[in-house]
């Protein structure tokens, strides 16, 4: 496929640490229900996953955002539990509630029945991507994402949303080690799969959410959730159509585990408001561009004090390298989602002091 | 008060980085909806409060896991929010939920309205430490408790329990900062107050819980939450008729602050299921006794696996010193509150296996 070349490369570049004039910015969940105009489209769409399957919906929603804000990306519209519906595991939405999957993975002969899915059966994620890539028209680059193995495993085995203590999905890690490796490793292959044909379909960038990464003990996240996404990363395309494609992990509530994460195979590391940049930037900033990591809850503050929090952010990972090399960068971003209650004029504020502030930064150290 | 000699110190020479035959464990919660003798004496009392505030049942659940099992500490049987009911922000239960305060803290004027309590509204609580140390009769130490201010301020902002995203807290954080630090300021005071009162009650530990602070970022737990810890500490008694009284400070989701942390002035930290305790042992051990952190959800698992379990969690650690002055020292416990869908024999099973398991090393690093 040809798209239009891009306008906007400062994401891409600062993912494969080079330099760039600003930091460029971008927010998990930034199409989504802080938005009026989202809801609109979804009240139209009758359903989240009427909006999800539907490629004119998802192209919609996805650049509602840039239409709004100076972002520096776009994220495809969807859900990770795509993925899961494709193996036959049954996802809904109910209104006002969470995500379920009519079948979640209870017993050994449900862990001995899953397969890694027909990708034909997400043919219209693979559409939503070429789709949106059009329509951005090269404004910025598109980003594919999909759930870690071990987050996915979380939905499948709890058959629902997120859980205060994830009772099933760790009964049967410590109870049925066996079961659970099993479908991590069919879940790997499915995501890296899954992943690819994203690339293949125009996604220019691509993250892995391992959002209950977090939840696990120390051991357990290097026995259930790191080995898999490194299966994962060790499948992907590193490139397209002659363009590097770059890879970013992000594990909720993993700040901890920061020094096992540098020796992922992948360019960009995502951490949580919990996590200094400072000592993350000195820990893997030889290595990995780093993403984040603004609290989401500052946006309910008044947009001075948005704006200020997010020039402490910036500073707080210091002035990125403005070499002809490649160094140490930052991509802005929250910790987290956004949260539904956003006024978005706090993210309008939130964009225009990442841009300004960073932008002065350069100037500063260039000086 | 003159109360009964110790027959089981442990607890209490592992909180002071003394050495001890094996290594002591009580766990989170141990008095809880898990144990039948639990849920049927809180039936006879009617309701949560009805037995928080009874003090012969205070006393009666106090003592039921320590007639099952060996536990090496009990902790008194109360709630974090005695305190802002003290404060007359009006504590309920209902049925199947979690705790509501009827007048939480949402403006200017509710906040400057604040006090601290009258200790004499919390009677109640110091009478049931008295009662229950009586009752012990000398057999384990009674530590006593209290949340930390920020972790009581989210309670007493959001008026309810645990909350996703923190939004009423987070938003009074970030948008008036000058509301939230008279808050904690006060809530200090009044966590001084009210463990101290414990103290001359009979409590021989007492633990701050901070089970919020990592909901927080980076630089607002250095702000909001770890300079108000170290207020209650200071104003904290050392000791109570020539016996010193170890302090205890855990804050959910906080490794990442392990460094910050040894700096408060207490004898252990508490660390969650997420941190090495090999590395913690590297980071703080040198000052500070540590206490956990078997992940809960390993108690779902088969007692085979629970004590194998359990056996890495002493592992990791290493062997405790054994000589004649102070060292690193361990004391096991869970990295949250036991689950009240833990099976009462695995509990057993995991007793058995921290104090056979740490005899057998001190054994082996003797020999």
């Amino acid at each position: 496929m040809a798209f239009p070349p891009l306008a906007n490369d400062t994401f891409l570049r600062a993912c494969l640490r080079q330099a760039t004039p600003y930091t460029p910015v971008w927010l998990m969940r930034q199409a989504g229900r802080y938005l009026p105009e989202y809801k609109a489209t979804r009240a139209r769409a009758g359903s989240f996953m009427g909006l999800a399957t539907n490629v004119d919906y998802a192209t919609e929603v996805t650049l509602q955002p840039l239409d709004r804000f100076a972002l520096d990306a776009a994220i495809l519209f969807s859900d990770i539990l795509t993925v899961p519906d494709a193996m036959g595991l049954g996802l809904s939405f109910a209104e006002g509630e969470g995500p379920k999957l009519a079948r979640p993975l209870r017993d050994e002969a449900a862990v001995a029945a899953l397969a890694v899915p027909d990708l034909d059966k997400l043919r219209y994620v693979f559409d939503a991507v070429t789709s949106i890539r059009r329509a951005l028209n090269g404004r910025v680059p598109l980003i594919g994402f999909s759930g870690s193995p071990w987050t996915l495993a979380c939905y499948m085995v709890e058959g629902g949303g997120s859980s205060d203590d994830w009772r099933r999905v760790k009964s049967m890690l410590y109870a049925r080690p066996d079961l659970m490796h099993r479908i991590l490793a069919i879940n790997a292959e499915a995501v890296a799969a899954y992943l690819n044909a994203q690339i293949d379909a125009g996604a220019q960038a691509v993250m892995v959410f391992d959002s209950w990464g977090g939840a696990l003990s120390h051991r357990a996240f290097l026995e259930f959730s790191l080995p898999y996404t490194a299966q994962v990363l060790a499948k992907l395309k590193r490139s397209q159509d002659g363009t590097t494609i770059p890879r970013i992990v992000f594990t909720k509530g993993g700040g901890l585990w920061l020094p096992q994460m540098e020796k992922l195979d992948c360019e960009v590391l995502g951490v949580d408001w919990t996590v200094s940049l400072a000592q993350a930037r000195a820990q893997v900033g030889g290595s990995k561009a780093l993403q984040g990591n603004l609290d989401p809850a500052v946006l309910f503050a008044p947009p001075a004090q948005v704006a200020a929090e997010a020039r402490r952010v910036l500073d707080e990972f210091g002035a990125p390298h403005t070499g002809s090399g490649t160094g140490p960068t930052h991509i802005f971003n929250l910790g987290h989602g956004i949260n539904q209650h956003t006024p978005p004029e706090h993210v309008q504020a939130l964009v225009e002091a990442v841009h300004a502030h960073s932008a002065q930064m350069r100037g500063a150290s260039a000086a």
